[in-house]
């Protein structure tokens, strides 16, 4: 009953419902174990927390944090609902240990939750394990005709990997804190445990170094944290569960390093920031005691920065350009026996692992550094897939998967969520190595994200990956995945995230015009195209300097709008459709064709519509095109060939990418087209 | 075109229109002087800003300011955009004179504007004047169909008053720092200058003193400003133009003092946080040298830690009924000859003055301070109206009016834009007294609102107070105050205010559900009781304790639909209308009647819901009637005296309030039947 009143509510604004039924829980990620109870605990505005057993700093905090959430969630700014150290509090949390100075990774994040009418108790190992069951506790929270209340329930919940990530890429394009924050929110939310902060790149070096302040003097823009706003952000997201392991791109991707400090590279110069998005060729000389003299000044200095024990050094896209076309490095390499620029780039990260190791910290860097001379404690970062991961875990190194899960790669939730650690050649490693795969990381590189869109393209689909990373292997039915997801969706709104609010300003932006109401149609049912094809198919090519102001880059990066339509078109081909479904697949397309003549009265007032004109158009033919083959089908008459042919050719036409959009709805339509006329679409050319 | 184009809008959401003609200006507050030039400047990713002549911090620090918002406005997040100090800028800034070291009252903030398409030059004489100059730049921006583009226009403005302020009362309701700072950003965008921050009250002392820690330690609940954030927000304040004048208010309205300081107050204590809303009774003991020694040493803290030149004694609404029940003051009031609670308070009002004139301050209080033994420099702020600020002009003392500004009373926007200082016996004043008059103030008590829906009840309609203080006395035309309104309100936006953001999350928590088509239609037509009228008709009185999550708390002061249904039923009483603008109200009609089902299936899942059903039912039977009364009409028939006479009281009891909230399209649809009968109303009962 619930898919169906979701769906519904596609195209028509009004349609008559009921909601007779008690709301299904909504917990993402889905916990170990839920048993429902009777009953429901209501929270009223005289709600507290009570410690019970040993009160430490961070333990009172998180139940502080919650208190801030639930009192935003619910709207009871009440002064009531407080911290008490009483064993009579309406939530009693009880950590058995205390907290570590610094967050470790494979710390104890299990917990129990048991909610009945009279009260709840939260019980866990560590402090961790309560944030993460403070959170289940958020998530149960409901209006109800009661009162705001969580329902009855007894929960185990723990996690399935102890590494549950996210990268942002703070170089390419600048993410201020305050965006950073309210990220970490989310992730807390989610219950991912781990900020990985990719500071330098060729666009920008990103962080204050006191000891080389030319680094971020020359090397950013002006844009970059004090070690002061770093401090700041680890001690957020400490009070998050969350560690912060910072990542120094090296030997490549190290433009801006060599804006301030040329000596670094290996060729020429001089250097100045990158603008363009893609692989270059500067990159560090592994061949100058220099070089790792600098190297372990600067990582001494962030060491200390940073507590967290891991250290990222990147170590991906060396092209070796720089080292091809430089005779002394040349020279060096024969001198040694180094045969390749792999060879050469091992050396340098057997020479950089020891700086780090040295200052107390563990490397961790992406597939290219993993040469058998490391350290069997290092960690490997797979952009590569399980099977490298797996090859990575039989040599004895540790690694994390973050194939499969770059989000910013605008791929649907589904299909990140079909990406899992343990598949592949990970499936068949023995229990010890299996146990080398820590987890995973969701990554958004920045090349076409800006403060005001980052949001949009991170949530909600990294919640279907922080699933993937803590719940069970066999939690992968996707339909509860998205109904849950669209939850959550909302449930992040409360912690200021913007990817649901930012939507509106945008589209008015790029209107000119407060009635936007047939840009958002338009917007509603495209999608930004996917993987590297915006790059590919530009007809400038952008830079850092590119405004990301267009359809583009408010457009959602997974259409709900059309997957519920496709939702729609598959119950009524299978004839699992009412009447009001129906009626609601016709409301849609009627909707659809009609919106071009809207949208054209609004093209000639803003430089930012013209490029989605023929897409509008297309929308419209399509619209038209999915009618008739509902008329058809409704008549019970088979729609003639000629037409169908006709139609496939149009349908074929409107799913090429235009203005580096997709109309999604355009495959649902074909399905009605095929199911109509009797005939598959040809396939499309190659 | 663009009224009957945006009327349109009330209810259909897909209605085709056409926008060929040029898109008037959207300023607020409107200029002095506009003059149209021909042609446009292109904003693109490489504008910038020349600060021409003397380039002192506070320019330089605007002019970035400038840059984010432009960049923020325009999704243009390009690093090329920003100050130089060439005079080759796109747009070059020149300052004739410094700023003061702390910004003072009565500066001039005059600037001119000349944009043309190859340039733009802004001239003032003080670094204030480019601040105000530059936000008039920013409403200019538009999105067009050749770029984002200032119209060429030649722009000469100065405001009317020297004191166009806002007061947040964050006593009553604790308001968290950022939120401020995004309120004074609105401020600043309209050019308000004086942010009145009212820090102590009743229900709470909220600023850190280091001399008396127990004030806020006890007087607060912890929730208080330290010192380093005041000074934040201070230098956040002074980045915008706009000077901060603290208030703390005595010798009533003092309990939080007294939760720590028993021995200031008149009775005998102890006290408590006050919970409740209203005048009480602990006052400052005026009689005890303490006490003065006391705010001696108090004073002197915070007139070091605020700059600013005026300090607010507060000085309302003293009841007097400590002081009538303690025997000690009666007496010394009989040895002094003091022979009324007036006079008592006259006393202490005079040895404060000379307390915070010996600290460099000058005092400002409410209407009750006015005494004439106080010297002339005070200032008074009115809340009694502009006969009292006459009164005080005439004797020598300089006003502020704040009587008709209380946006907490949720006034329409053109209720207080009627309201002007000069009005009533101040507009007989000589030119000598009028110069008196410094301008007012929008106040916002803030018993009713919530970091979360505060900026809802001050945006838009300070927009229009601030019009009525920067502006002429003769620019009242409603109808341009409502279109430009309605524009800056999306402006503002882009600003991080909530006003317009926060609607749609507070409707979905009290609908427990994402679907609020049914709660949103309802909740657009209903506003929040007026005046005091949510304190005299609550069924349950109120407390600071109180949640501020029921639908009153989330529906807007002033229901844009409500007018706008009312101008298209003017219209179409008196033959206005087109045929789209009657088919416009029949829909609107059309979809009230039938909302109530559709809300109704809500209910059963949400407690905040069941207040509302017997005014979601009202506006169903209203609806029905104005439909009635429109088949009347169209027929060209008279509708019979039983049925208007029935279909009047039914409108007579809609008009009632109930959940505390008023049904704003009843008197619209009153007339619809007055005309289809030809019949008036009954007025209605007192």
């Amino acid at each position: 009953m619930r898919v169906i009143f979701l769906v519904l509510m596609v195209c028509s604004a009004f349609f008559p419902f009921s909601v007779a039924e008690p709301r299904p829980l909504s917990l993402m990620p889905l916990p170990s174990n839920v048993q429902m109870k009777t009953g429901q605990l209501v929270i009223d505005p005289s709600f507290t927390v009570g410690i019970s057993g040993a009160s430490e700093a961070h333990l009172r905090r998180s139940a502080e944090l919650f208190l801030d959430n639930l009192r935003r969630q619910t709207g009871m700014t009440a002064l009531d609902m407080k911290v008490t150290d009483s064993a009579h509090a309406r939530l009693v949390v009880r950590s058995e240990g205390s907290s570590k100075d610094v967050q470790e990774l494979g710390e104890d994040e299990s917990y129990s939750l048991d909610i009945s009418s009279a009260g709840a108790t939260l019980d866990a190992a560590t402090p961790l394990g309560i944030m993460r069951g403070l959170q289940t506790f958020l998530q149960l929270v409901q209006t109800t005709s009661d009162g705001f209340a969580a329902p009855a329930v007894a929960i185990q919940d723990k996690p399935r990997f102890p590494w549950r990530g996210l990268m942002i890429d703070v170089s390419r394009h600048f993410i201020p804190l305050d965006v950073l924050k309210r990220n970490l929110d989310g992730m807390a939310a989610v219950k991912m445990n781990v900020f990985h902060w990719h500071l330098s790149d060729d666009q920008g070096f990103r962080v204050e170094s006191k000891k080389f302040p030319t680094l971020q003097e020359m090397g950013s823009d002006g844009l970059f944290y004090t070690q002061a706003e770093v401090r700041e952000l680890i001690a957020y997201a400490r009070d998050r569960g969350i560690r912060i392991v910072p990542e120094f791109d090296m030997p490549g991707h190290s433009t801006a390093w060599f804006v301030g400090y040329p000596e670094l590279a290996s060729g020429p110069g001089p250097y100045q920031i990158e603008r363009k998005w893609g692989v270059f060729d500067p990159a560090m000389d592994p061949t100058e005691e220099r070089t790792y003299k600098f190297l372990d000044g600067f990582i001494g200095e962030m060491a200390k920065l940073f507590p967290e024990r891991y250290f990222h050094i990147g170590g991906d896209e060396v092209n070796g350009k720089e080292w091809d076309a430089n005779a002394k490095i040349q020279a060096f390499m024969h001198a040694h026996g180094l045969k390749s620029n792999q060879d050469l780039q091992a050396y340098f990260n057997t020479r950089v692992q020891k700086i780090v190791s040295k200052h107390g910290k563990i490397m961790v860097g992406w597939d290219e550094i993993l040469r058998p001379d490391l350290p069997k404690d290092i960690v490997v970062q797979s952009w590569r897939g399980q099977d490298s991961l797996a090859a990575a875990a039989k040599q004895g190194y540790r690694g994390l998967l973050s194939f499969g899960y770059y989000v910013d790669l605008n791929w649907p939730a589904l299909q990140h969520y079909a990406v899992d650690p343990m598949s592949g050649a990970a499936a068949n490693l023995s229990p010890e190595e299996k146990r080398r795969i820590l987890g995973g990381e969701a990554c958004m590189w920045s090349e076409y994200v800006s403060p005001e869109n980052i949001d949009s393209r991170l949530w909600p689909r990294t919640a279907a990956i922080a699933e993937r990373l803590w719940s069970a292997q066999d939690v992968m039915e996707v339909n509860s995945m998205y109904e849950r997801l669209e939850v959550v969706s909302r449930w992040l709104d409360w912690l200021g995230l913007t990817h649901n609010s930012s939507y509106g300003p945008m589209l008015r932006r790029i209107a000119g015009s407060d009635d936007i109401s047939a840009l958002r149609t338009f917007t509603d049912v495209v999608e930004p195209v996917k993987d590297y094809t915006r790059e590919e198919i530009a007809a400038v090519e952008a830079t850092s300097l590119s405004p990301l102001n267009r359809v583009i880059d408010a457009a959602r990066p997974e259409s709900e709008t059309a997957r519920r339509f496709a939702d729609l078109v598959d119950a009524l081909i299978a004839g699992r459709a009412d009447s009001a479904a129906k009626q609601e697949v016709r409301a849609c397309l009627t909707r659809w064709r009609d919106n071009q003549s809207n949208l054209q009265a609004l093209v000639t007032q803003s430089f930012l519509l013209k490029e989605i004109v023929p897409v509008s158009q297309d929308l419209s033919a399509v619209a038209a095109s999915g009618l008739q083959a509902l008329d058809y089908i409704d008549r019970g008459e088979r729609a003639p060939d000629a037409w169908a042919t006709q139609q496939f050719a149009l349908l074929q036409e409107a799913e090429k990418p235009k203005a580096q959009l997709l109309l999604m709805v355009a495959p649902a339509v074909q399905k009605l087209v095929e199911t109509s006329s009797g005939q598959k679409a040809p396939a499309p050319p190659k």
